[in-house]
C-alpha cells in the first residue's frame, strides 16, 4: 500500500464532500432544482469574494478567466500596464499581445514582489491606461503580490485593476468591494477544493461601466451576457453542472468554518511549511511568501527535479518543480484547498526523507518540529 | 419514491462508471499517470472521430469549441458561408459576427435540412470563402443536415468544411477522414455520457495548413498551442482534468460495444421514439430527423412548455421544449449516449400519461406497442 498525497500548488485534493455530490446523477441547467443551486452558489460566491456584485462562472480553466478578463475591459487602441514577475504575470502580458493591446510592462525578478510605488508612479505618467494587469498570488514564484496598496493608488484613477487571484481567493485576505479591486479572477482547483474546469470573475460596479464599451471580440467569454442569465440562475451556454454542484459544497464547508478562519488555516500552514523547510536549512525563494504554495530553492548540487521525481516515485507525494528559467532551481510544496496540519507533516516527512536520500545533511525530524512548534504555538481556530 | 429520468438533448445521463471514477481522488495533470491515461484517450477519440489526425481537448463547453473552430480558420477581412437551420446554425453567424467575419448565410426554415445543391451554387459563386460552418445534428429543431452531401462539394475545392457536431459524434455515422471533413467539434455531455466541460475538436491536414495562417485574435483556444503540448500527453492549460478521467471509461465503454454498435443502438432507439410518438397522432417537426433527438409538434391547444413541465412535476422526466421562436410549439426527447430501450419506455409512457392529463385524445399504451414493435423487429446488436 502506499497512499498518494497531493501538494501541488493546482490541482489541489478535491473535497470528499464535492466528489460524493458530483457522482450523483446529473441535473438538468434548465431544471428549477439547478436553478435553485445556483441561486445558493451565487450568494456563497459574493461571500468568498467579498463582494455585493454578482460573480460571474464559467466553463474554462483559470486563463479563460484571464482571458475573458481582458477581452472585456479593452478596446482596440487602449493601452494597459501588466505587472510580470513570474509565469503568471507573463501570461496577462501574452493575451494583450493576442489581441494586439498595447502594455506598459512592470517588471519584476523572479521571486520578488513588485513595489506598488513603480506602479503608481507608471500610473501617473500615463494616466490613459484602461487597466492594470496583475497577479495576486504569483504561483511560479511563490509571491504575494501587495494588492491592497495597488488598489489604494488605483482606485482613485478611472482606470481599472484587474487581478489574477487564482491561488489567492480563499487563501488570503482579498475583500474585493473594501479594497476597490474591479476584476478578480479565481480558479476551482485551489482553494475551492474542486477539480479544475470552473473559473469565476467578480466585476465591480467601475469595472460594468467599461465592460459595456469593451470592443475586443468576444462571444463564449461574454461578461454581460453571462451577467445578464446568471441574475435568472441560468447560464448563457452550458454550464459545467457537475463542478457546480462540487462548488455547492465546498461553498458550504468554506462557510460553515468561515472565511476568516479558512484564510487563517492557510496562514498557519504556510507559517509551518515555511519553518520546516528552513529548520532543514533550505531557503525560501519568494521575498514576500504566499501562503498558497511555499517555493524554495534546491540546495546547491541537488537538481529540484529529482526532488519532484524522488518524492513522487518513492513515497507517494506530489509537489511541483520550477517553470520555464527556474526548472530545477526550486521546488513548491502547498497545502491549500482541503488540507490540514496533517498535510504539513506529511510533506515535510517526505521531504526530509528525500533530502537524506539524495545525500544533503540533514538530522530526520528537524523539520517537522519546527512545523509542530508553529503549528502549537498558533492553535487551530 | 420518485425516479429521476433525463431525456434532454444535453446534458444526457452520465455514465455510473464515469460518475465513480471521477469520484476517485483527483490526479495531478503534469503527472506520469495521468500522461499514460491522456494517451490512451487521445487514441480513444481518433477512433470515435474516425481520423488519424489529433483530437485537441479544451475545457469549455460546445460553443467555446465552435468559437476556437472560427478563430482558429479565420483571419480579419476573409468570408465564411454559414448554414443557418436552427439556434446552433444561427450560433456559427453569432460567432462571425462577434468577430467582424462578413459571412453569406445559408438559411433553411425551422424543421427542414439544408439543400447541398445551394451549398455547391454558393461555393461556386464566391470560391473566395475560407470556410464554410455547418451544424450536423440541430439540436433545436431535431435536424440532420446531409454533411456528407456537403463534404463531397468542399472537399474538391480549398474551402474547409467546418461541423458542428456536438449532437451527432457517436450518435450517427460521422468518418471524419473519409467524408473529408475539416474540423469537427464534439461536448462532452452528449454521446460522450459525461457532464458538460469539455470540448471536443478533429482537425484535418487540409485545415492545419489554414490554422497555421489564421490571424483572428486567440489566446485560451489556440489550436496550435494545444496541439504542441498534446503530442507530449500534455495541455496547454490547466484540462478540465475529472472530465478527462471520465472520458477514459466512456471511450472505453464505446469501443468495448463498437462504435459501428454505438450507432446502431441510436437509431434503434429514435426509430422508436418516432413511431411511438406518431402512432399517438402526434407530428414529427424535423423534415430529416437526427438520431439524436426526437422534436416533435404540440398538439392542436396544448402549449408544448406544459407538456415539459407536467412530465417532470408528475412523471419525474426531464425532457426539452422549443427554444427561442418555437417556444411552446414543439417539446423534444432525446435517448442520446447512455441510453437503451428501458428508455424509450419510460419516456413514452411517461408522455402518454401527460397527454392523457392535459385532455389529448389517446389510448394508453398505443405509443408504447409502436416502439416496441420496431425494437422487436430491429434486435439489439
Amino acid at each position: 500500500m502506499k497512499k498518494r498525497h497531493l501538494f501541488a500548488p493546482g490541482p489541489t485534493p478535491v473535497a470528499p464532500e464535492a466528489l460524493l455530490a458530483m457522482a450523483r446523477p446529473i441535473l438538468h441547467h434548465r431544471a428549477p432544482e439547478f436553478e435553485t443551486l445556483l441561486a445558493e452558489v451565487r450568494e456563497g460566491l459574493k461571500g468568498l469574494f467579498q463582494t455585493t456584485e454578482e460573480v460571474l462562472i464559467f466553463a474554462a480553466s483559470g486563463t479563460g478567466g484571464m482571458e475573458a478578463a481582458v477581452v472585456n475591459t479593452l478596446s482596440p487602441g487602449e493601452k494597459a500596464l501588466v505587472i510580470r514577475g513570474g509565469k503568471f504575470g507573463e501570461r496577462w502580458g501574452e493575451i494583450c499581445q493576442a489581441y494586439n493591446i498595447n502594455f506598459i510592462p512592470v517588471d519584476v525578478p523572479y521571486g520578488g514582489a513588485v513595489n506598488p510605488g513603480l506602479v503608481a508612479a507608471a500610473l501617473e505618467k500615463d494616466p490613459q491606461i484602461t487597466a492594470i494587469f496583475s497577479t495576486h498570488s504569483e504561483t511560479s514564484t511563490g509571491v504575494l503580490h501587495d494588492i491592497q496598496a495597488i488598489a489604494q493608488v488605483v482606485r482613485k484613477t478611472p482606470t481599472l485593476l484587474v487581478v489574477d487571484a487564482i491561488t489567492s481567493l480563499g487563501v488570503v485576505d482579498l475583500p474585493m468591494d473594501a479594497w476597490g479591486i474591479d476584476v478578480v479572477i479565481a480558479g476551482s482547483q485551489k482553494a475551492f477544493m474542486l477539480p479544475p474546469g470552473l473559473t469565476m470573475v467578480g466585476v465591480s460596479q467601475k469595472a460594468w461601466a467599461v465592460v459595456k464599451q469593451s470592443r475586443l471580440p468576444k462571444y463564449y467569454f461574454d461578461f454581460a451576457a453571462e451577467h445578464k442569465n446568471l441574475l435568472k440562475n441560468q447560464s448563457h451556454f452550458t454550464p459545467a453542472i457537475s463542478l457546480i454542484v462540487g462548488l455547492q459544497e465546498t461553498l458550504r464547508m468554506i462557510r460553515n468554518e468561515g472565511l476568516h478562519n479558512v484564510i487563517r488555516r492557510h496562514e498557519r500552514l504556510a507559517a509551518a511549511m515555511r519553518a520546516g523547510v528552513t529548520a532543514l536549512g533550505l531557503e525560501l525563494f519568494a521575498e514576500r511568501p504566499t501562503p498558497a504554495v511555499t517555493a524554495v530553492k534546491a540546495p546547491a548540487g541537488i537538481d529540484g527535479g529529482t526532488i519532484v521525481k524522488t518524492l513522487r516515485a518513492k513515497h507517494g507525494v506530489t509537489i511541483a518543480g520550477g517553470q520555464g528559467s527556474l526548472k530545477g532551481k526550486i521546488f513548491r510544496l502547498a497545502t491549500m484547498g482541503y488540507a490540514d496540519s496533517s498535510d504539513v507533516v506529511v510533506a515535510l516527512s517526505a521531504l526530509e526523507l528525500t533530502l537524506s536520500e539524495l545525500g544533503y545533511p540533514i538530522k530526520l525530524g528537524e523539520g517537522i518540529r519546527a512545523a509542530q512548534e508553529i503549528l502549537q504555538r498558533q492553535p487551530e481556530s
